[in-house]
């Protein structure tokens, strides 16, 4: 069985800017999508904001299993409706991988239900990125650590929600530290962000990079069949309890309601 | 130290519905803040959706250590404004507890980016309430379980983000268990969610979730000064950064720049 | 790539007492390492506390990838150097699935690090286990909720950890909650506790239970090398840092020191 | 009510080695017990290795509310009943402050059920160590992060369970990251390990250490009474069942037996 993966790109950095253009004429989202196709197993395409539905149409997420978002620049242009469809199909299985600067997403932002913010300085520093849970799949091949010469530094304290697993953990050349790959479960979805890919630096050219990527993406992979109906809340009859009970007191709701939301 | 907590009540049902004023008759508010009185390290006032800015105004919230909320009906009703007011404390370090139905309350919602969804009846059945880590401070006095004889049926799967730590587990005479008490932390805040309060029973007249309430009110009280920045981005300059570095390669923002949100 | 599975069995029971050999004419873990064996891609084998180094010699684990174990009463019985080698294989990587009676065994003790006690009945009574995260890839396949018409009585307060994640949550018909399936990490190695399965009850017979099992193994599969190293606390040359520094200070150790244990 | 709070010292690098014992004449222990004094509500005490039951009767346990814990050289020689008393008392509530070289003492390897190894280096080279969750109470009053001159590397992966939370990461001059502030529950007891403490430098003697040390012990403190019975694994008979239920089928053991351990 194939990963159907989208990658969501911003495009507009790699348009306007010469620097990001040359190292990423293709688009940031491209060159992601070539290093998941390295993997026979991920079948990946490539949306941008600037598609119909700002690539988030409904269509397009049912047809993913794991959607790949690197935004920066407009983060605030994202509409709220392609935020919905993403965070319902994260909620109905689909992983999301969220990179870099997508910390700042309306996308990360509503489904960690947490500010995201960091320190951040852009020096094109060394970044030195630590396996600090070697074992867990998206570590996977990887050496102990890696090291990306010049990288923008964000900094502690980031404030997300207590991971469920803190996988990567880096090491910065002006003196700070950052949890830099995570993972969380929301609904039926798995989430995973990774820190590095600032768009005037070659980051996404880079081998270990791309096997996070590959490991991600096969790690939050949905394992079952969409739970469309994940946001239903249903009202359970008496008489179909599992245990034998019989209605006692007051009540609010009539029999069959649908309940308030 | 005093803990200033407000009680927020959607002081619809006890107004509409005579068996729910016959049970509170001063609102669920009024009694949950009783009930928290009864501590007298804690200072609680209510306010009520029915209250100017819903009762969520900035200058209310900038006065409360934590916010307990009871919602169900007019879950809709609730005002961006106000959602976006009380998630911006719980970041800022205020602490919430979440009651009952509150947890398809706007607030919870986008505090957990989960669907928060469940299986529910309303057939006035016998819960039981297991502590199932006795020694968290939110069990602290209680007994190993208590039985509350008429509640509404809550049952998994309850669609919630992996809790910090599970509480309470709750029993349900028709068959079906759910996670009761769970805490997360969100920014600075911490939060707590209680299952039980169904307002056709008599459930915050309970002595036991009494003092669930009040162990959970002390136990999300912040402990140091808001941190009323937590949703900034500083930008640090490169001569500023605590190990000497010297800016290289090209950059995207000019000195100084506030980065993109 | 299949997955080797060993099946440890106590083989008491279903020696001494005529219910369980009736039940489980082989023993539980020739039944349970069928079940296994349905899943083309486990290959499974059993071994006994009565074999050569109780089942648990070096080779044999090495040569394990995922450990199922089911013990009861001779808890006792089982070697330090059985749960010495059980133990370092756990923290190279080998998953461990841990039945039942296994909560009170050296081995699951061992590596939780707690108490591990719970409540229990043994009346033959209704057990309905709820996925509490039905996404989990260890609750794929399986029905919201499944029963169990007779089984022995595990009740909360469970003294573990608090899990990684809780997959299953019990019913019990005398009026007890559990958690049934939990996960944690110890190592390099995925341990999961699955409640079910007291030895006079046809538990392992059931096809709800097989597909746990199942699913079990293939989750805790590791998924690189082992890492045999795990216990090694190397010292790092101050010439090999990956930053240029230089010792400064007063030091304890000797150039090459292997430390202290 | 004042926290009782027990240092444990190895007290041997302080007699033997004339660096260590030029900054810690009156030993580690003491210089720690005096900073933890400063705070009024914690009354220290201290005792070492050399001491009867190696300062770890149950009656030295029985009035410690909080135990820290330093070790390095001699974790060997720490007895299997010293290590046994106060895992059971950790179990029963006692928090346990376990400091730098601790991690591979027999009291936090027997509680973390890992490996709890390392890189390690000792150069003398700086340590900053940022706060990852600043709001959490064992961060409280602290800056966003502090140095440390002069201490000893530990580098990841360190192979402990995932942390409940992870409170603090330090960064290394030499290039390395470590999770230098983690949190645990096992049994009732709350556990905290921090990493800075090398015995030749004067980590002991640092005010943001001194904070740190006071925060914890504040935090480990139990709730409620110890829970001496924690281990114990009642038999609940059928006719006290909490609903009304009547056994069924097969059973192995006998009414009130003790079951198996």
């Amino acid at each position: 069985m194939s990963i159907r993966c989208t990658v969501w790109g911003e495009n507009i950095h790699e348009r306007e800017n010469p620097v990001v253009a040359s190292i990423y004429p293709d688009g940031l989202h491209t060159t992601i999508a070539q290093a998941l196709s390295e993997d026979s197993g991920i079948v990946p395409r490539t949306v941008t904001l600037q598609d119909p539905a700002q690539g988030c149409s409904p269509d397009i997420l049912a047809e993913t299993d794991v959607l790949v978002w690197w935004g920066h620049k407009a983060h605030g242009a994202v509409s709220d409706r392609a935020v919905e469809n993403v965070t319902k199909r994260v909620w109905a299985g689909m992983g999301l991988i969220v990179l870099h600067s997508g910390h700042f997403s309306k996308v990360f932002k509503a489904l960690m239900g947490a500010p995201c913010s960091l320190k951040w300085r852009e020096a094109g520093e060394r970044e030195r990125i630590w396996a600090v849970n070697p074992s867990h799949p998206i570590a996977a091949g990887l050496p102990g650590c890696f090291e990306l010469e010049h990288e923008e530094m964000y900094g502690e304290p980031f404030a997300i929600p207590e991971p469920l697993e803190t996988v990567f953990i880096s090491w910065f050349q002006g003196g700070e530290v950052f949890r830099s790959g995570v993972t969380y479960q929301r609904g039926a979805g798995r989430i995973f962000y990774f820190r590095p890919g600032h768009e005037t630096y070659p980051t996404y050219h880079d081998g270990n990079v791309h096997r996070v990527l590959r490991n991600a993406v096969r790690w939050a992979a949905p394992v079952g069949a969409p739970r469309e109906n994940i946001c239903d809340a249903p009202n359970v009859p008496v008489h179909e309890a599992l245990e034998p009970i019989e209605a006692r007191g007051p009540s609010l709701h009539g029999p069959g309601s649908a309940g308030y939301r």
